[in-house]
């Protein structure tokens, strides 16, 4: 088995190391071919450790910075500022070849930026996407892309995330994954310029299985592999259905809380009904990809706790194994080849 | 008790006259002082009026016109192509002043065209906007626009919106409305150009009471009494809301079907449950009103049941009783003066 090195930026993310170094010694005990660098400042990391009683694991270390990029910092000047920080050092990892891929729960701006500047992009690709996997009612998975990494996109940026959605769902599915573009009715006519421009150019292109329109109410029904947007969309709607799901999930808790029989009843009924319904919370899928870079990076959910953090380091083992940044360049040459003759 | 006298697109939504016919009587029952006229084809409303063993109602009449927009109709065409049909003569009988508002179940994109070509903007109004209320987590509503009244906007038109929506709210509040923008993240630098000049806008506007940005996650939080966003943006998050609300009740409505006691103690449990749910799904909230012209015109959801055919009515009603147009007009003049002094 390929070892495989994750590079964790330990201070990113709302709670910092109490949640990333917890979370990387556990991920290690779910995959045996994975090694972790922590990433940041050597105390807080230290002490977490002794914390939870760890054991000098000789799978683990620990790379030192001092600074660390603030949720608030704008990327531009995050980007100039970035020496010595743990983003940025983790990233370096990547670009340098000592791991293979790196995490981090951080300023999604910076970590784009950044990203795109260390490890540069594929060629042919514009932009980088934010993607995820939306769980869906058949218990299947849809991707949906972009998540927030680009606030306005071009219907040539869009397309190019319909192409690297395809890879990355292909990879899991084994076979053509239908795409669809997120719009606000599924008629020909409806939607803005740039989703009806990206349409066009998908409905030119045999390599890529376009399947038309989708709207929000269809996210979870399985009917598409994969979605596109932009990212302000994209952002929003994912937020939204974490929303509605939280609203949910707390008005059963509620019935749960209830004395006297009634609740007890709620209690031995609702407890499996609420763990199936978490299922369903797209906020568990943690682990968003930035794909069309040369190279790995997952944004983990800035509130995530220590098992979405596992779920973000796990993505990443599992793109590593299937060499996605590779798969991605191969099917865009084949659209670029198609495109030409 | 002042009489209100109501057009109803009887052919419009997905069911036609099926829903439309017993909504508006079930509708003169909940509200004394309705009157209805019925839109549409004669005979079709006749057939339906029998079935539901209607007699002759002196607050109920129909107005016959051979014609129904379709849903698939490019607006621009169902413009010029709009003679005699349900849509154009319930708007034009609200132009006329022979009713005082109309309801309609059809083409969104049509009835916006219409509206705003028979109807008219009120003065420093660039654009309508489709607004609907949504439920929060603590019982009281925010209202949400725009809805996908338009594709995309300008960031005058966004604080247009906002300044429609503060005068909507307050008339249901009785008190200064807190309006946010919704954005992908709480931070300043976060956003696209479109809601970054909107925030500028409203943080100079002393009439607006602006508290900033709001991410898709708190729309329940009752964090906000209205949102603004471009309407594909929020006609993209209010479905997505939707789907996710049908997901989790479908999720309990299995449960409930299971056979043996597990089932029937399900079925005890969960029906107030998934009633409660119900109230919480932005779907139910029917009757979408088309703000920013000097009439009152409400959408239905094309595939609205006869329930929410009849909130659609009430919200009618309450627009009528409260003149909505007259307020949101004395709040544009108090706004425009404000801006030049």
């Amino acid at each position: 088995m390929q070892n495989i090195t994750v590079a964790l930026d330990a201070m990113g993310g709302d709670f910092g190391p109490c949640v990333t170094v917890p979370a990387a010694v556990q991920a290690l005990s779910h995959f045996p071919e994975l090694k972790v660098v922590l990433v940041g400042d050597r105390n807080a990391i230290r002490t977490q450790l002794q914390k939870i009683g760890y054991t000098g694991e000789t799978r683990l270390r620990v790379e030192h910075c001092d600074r660390v990029i603030s949720n608030s910092e704008k990327p531009s000047l995050a980007l100039r500022n970035s020496h010595d920080t743990s983003m940025r050092v983790a990233i370096d990892l990547v670009e340098s070849s000592q791991v293979d891929a790196c995490v981090s729960g951080g300023n999604t701006g910076a970590l784009m930026a950044l990203s795109r500047f260390r490890l540069k992009l594929l060629p042919g690709i514009d932009r980088p996407a934010l993607v995820t996997a939306l769980p869906t009612s058949k218990g299947n998975k849809t991707w949906m892309l972009d998540l927030g990494a680009n606030v306005s996109v071009d219907s040539e940026s869009l397309f190019q995330f319909a192409v690297m959605g395809s890879a990355l769902a292909e990879e899991h599915l084994g076979k053509p994954a239908r795409v669809a573009i997120l719009n606000i009715g599924a008629e020909e006519i409806k939607g803005n310029d740039l989703v009806k421009r990206c349409s066009e150019l998908l409905s030119q292109t045999k390599s890529v299985h376009y399947i038309g329109y989708i709207e929000g109410n269809e996210l979870f029904h399985d009917a598409a592999d994969v979605i596109v947007c932009d990212g302000f969309v994209g952002n929003s709607v994912l937020k939204a259905c974490e929303g509605t799901a939280q609203l949910f999930v707390d008005k059963l808790k509620s019935k749960m809380s209830a004395s006297g029989v009634k609740g007890w009843l709620a209690r031995m009924l609702f407890s499996d009904v609420i763990t199936e319904l978490k299922t369903l919370n797209p906020d568990q899928y943690n682990g968003a990809s930035l794909l069309g870079l040369r190279g790995i990076v997952i944004k983990s959910h800035g509130s995530a706790d220590i098992s979405a953090v596992v779920n973000a380091i796990g993505e990443a083992v599992h793109e590593v194994n299937r060499q996605v940044p590779t798969r991605i360049s191969d099917r865009l040459e084949a659209v670029l080849f198609e495109r030409q003759y």
